[in-house]
């Protein structure tokens, strides 16, 4: 279902075949956690700014509504209105940084719902049967995120026990996709590649998932307290291990520079929180370098947050006002600097792919790396 | 600058010319306290829902970003990106009702600030200069609004004062708009009745300020503390006495029902905060009723608010949908609420003026006056 169309070095341009349309790769995912965009961004916004595929959180979903309900209702293509492919998590990455008195064992985990306290388990077939109640159109496997860094036979025992877990995801999910009140039987599982920031388990790892023969890899357990220079130096070792007609997403990453450097390697797929959540925080990104929108000296601003921006809030509202909107608390402060954000990495990505099909991505990175991460 | 189109037993159907353009009258004006619809509703959002006049606060927006610094960026419209007509406010009833520690002279009310603390003094000149630093199409006259019930001995020194000061008013603007960097040298100044829920009061004041020949004419000190069947009477008894050829603004009102029976004696603007308050907490209007999305009774139901409605969020997203949102406290459910009520509050207007040029405004009035306050 993915199809090389152009590679420019390491990076690679594609097409990913989902039952809900083709993905243009890379491609940044926009993060809507609960079902929605954090900063009143609704689908229909989406589509204005240019996002392909919306990313939910499973681990939520499953708490709240609850992914029966949403299953009764018609899935979640249907229950948030986006008929464009949805990624869904595992609700492995949230059940280990969110919710409180976990437990592991070969089955799964044991825990308590960050909401309520209720007590939950959750192993590789019930985060399959959450997904395909949700009707995703892509499952990701449920694996153990280990925070970096780990001792070295934590990460072993944790990677060969995913391993086993993703076996047990394929099953289940082949069984799953065969039922007749299956939302979408052609469900497609990715798997996760984790070991830690070890070398020889990430290698291992990943050629043996690779013979699994799934529809696309995940790189997992990265952006999580690893420099970047050891992110890019695991993805230098993996992803030559990784089947070349399959996507590699890296999941939870990351900066504009990250990104870049990441296409550079051969990476496909992107998500991460950073565009909305700074957005929240007057954060802003630009392709002249990231803005604090707080600071004293655009108070009189009457640019937009950036001229060459065709994002809503770049075409109609200066930086002096969306300042003073955060200064007085309004919620559209929020609302215009997600919708900025996300319209600049959807476009990052769309630049990215012209430069990779122009074969000069090498000289977009260099002009870009730096100068995205340039606080103005 | 009105114009009596048609009328219908005492309802009015009507125009009124501004320099930013003609407004249709009965109208509602949508309440962008500090510059923007609380809610992440943007102007270009405003636009959609069908509002004419987006009233703000000349208080909040005194005191934050500051009217020297908006006159400086080009106005309000400019510093908003808003062509329609503005109404603002005159600060008296935030000084009133928000700020502490208040003392009123002849000269004005001596007041503190509810953000830092800061000692303001505000009186009909001040008011004047901050609106027209703003450069709102219609100024409102700097006024005491009386609580109801109020001492009669009180309220009729205090209306005597509000005639004073109109007087003051009145010359202020006329020296501001012969100014040669005033931003709207064609700033209008509506008076405001006052008297509480004396009859005499009420009508003694409104004769006074008939006479000052003013662009339009409001009822203020109304929907602040007394009963419905009060406000009306006072409506009875003091539109009589106000002048044909000018609009009649009842503040801060109301219901839809409130409206309906307003418009039925003469009222021609509206404003409150009601419809995007309410929808901030999932108190929805419709032209069947009220709805309070939280109910459990909406937690499967995929229709939409209102299926008859052509707001963005009734095209789009079930009420199943925008109930998750609430109770996964998703900003995405206020603005999804406060369009569809806003859209509500604009399109009930626009049925009430088709109705009086049809004249069955009557007829309209008996059809929804108990239906559109109907908890559903």
């Amino acid at each position: 279902m993915y199809k090389l169309i152009h590679q420019d070095h390491g990076a690679r341009r594609g097409e990913f075949h989902t039952p809900h349309g083709v993905i243009q790769t890379p491609v940044f995912q926009n993060v809507g956690t609960a079902a929605a965009i954090k900063g009143a961004v609704s689908t229909g916004d989406l589509k204005e700014l240019g996002c392909q595929v919306q990313l939910s959180n499973t681990y939520h979903l499953h708490l709240r509504p609850g992914d029966k309900l949403i299953k009764e209702l018609g899935g979640l293509h249907r229950f948030m209105n986006w008929d464009r492919p949805i990624l869904t998590d595992s609700g492995g990455f949230q059940v280990f940084s969110l919710a409180s008195l976990r437990k592991i064992t070969e089955e799964g985990v044991r825990f308590q719902s960050h909401i309520d306290g209720q007590r939950i388990f959750m192993g590789p077939e019930e985060s399959m049967q959450i997904q395909s109640n949700l009707g995703s159109t892509i499952a990701m496997a449920f694996d153990e995120c280990v925070e970096n860094p780990a001792p070295y036979d934590y990460v072993k025992r944790s990677c060969e026990r995913t391993y086993r877990w993703l076996c047990r995801c394929k099953e289940e999910m082949k069984r799953l996709n065969s039922l007749p009140d299956t939302i979408n039987k052609q469900q497609m599982l990715f798997g996760i590649n984790q070991g830690g920031i070890f070398d020889d388990l990430r290698v291992w790892h990943m050629k043996e998932i690779a013979k699994l023969d799934l529809p696309g890899y995940a790189i997992g357990g990265l952006a999580v307290g690893e420099s970047h220079e050891e992110m890019y130096h695991i993805l230098d070792m993996v992803l030559p291990h990784a089947p070349e007609n399959k996507p590699r997403y890296l999941m939870g990453v990351g900066t504009p520079s990250n990104i870049i450097e990441a296409v550079a390697r051969g990476v496909d797929f992107f998500d991460c929180v950073m565009p909305s959540r700074n957005a929240r925080h007057a954060f802003i990104f630009t392709r002249h370098g990231t803005m604090n929108l707080l600071n004293q000296k655009y108070e009189r601003d009457m640019q937009p947050i950036d001229p060459e921006c065709g994002c809503e809030a770049c075409r109609n509202y200066s930086r002096a006002y969306i300042r003073h909107l955060f200064k007085a608390k309004e919620m559209l402060a929020m609302r215009l600097s997600v919708i900025h954000n996300l319209y600049f990495f959807n476009e990052l990505m769309e630049r990215i792919r012209q430069a990779i099909m122009e074969d000069r991505f090498e000289q977009f990175r260099r002009d870009n790396v730096e100068k995205l991460a340039k606080r103005l």
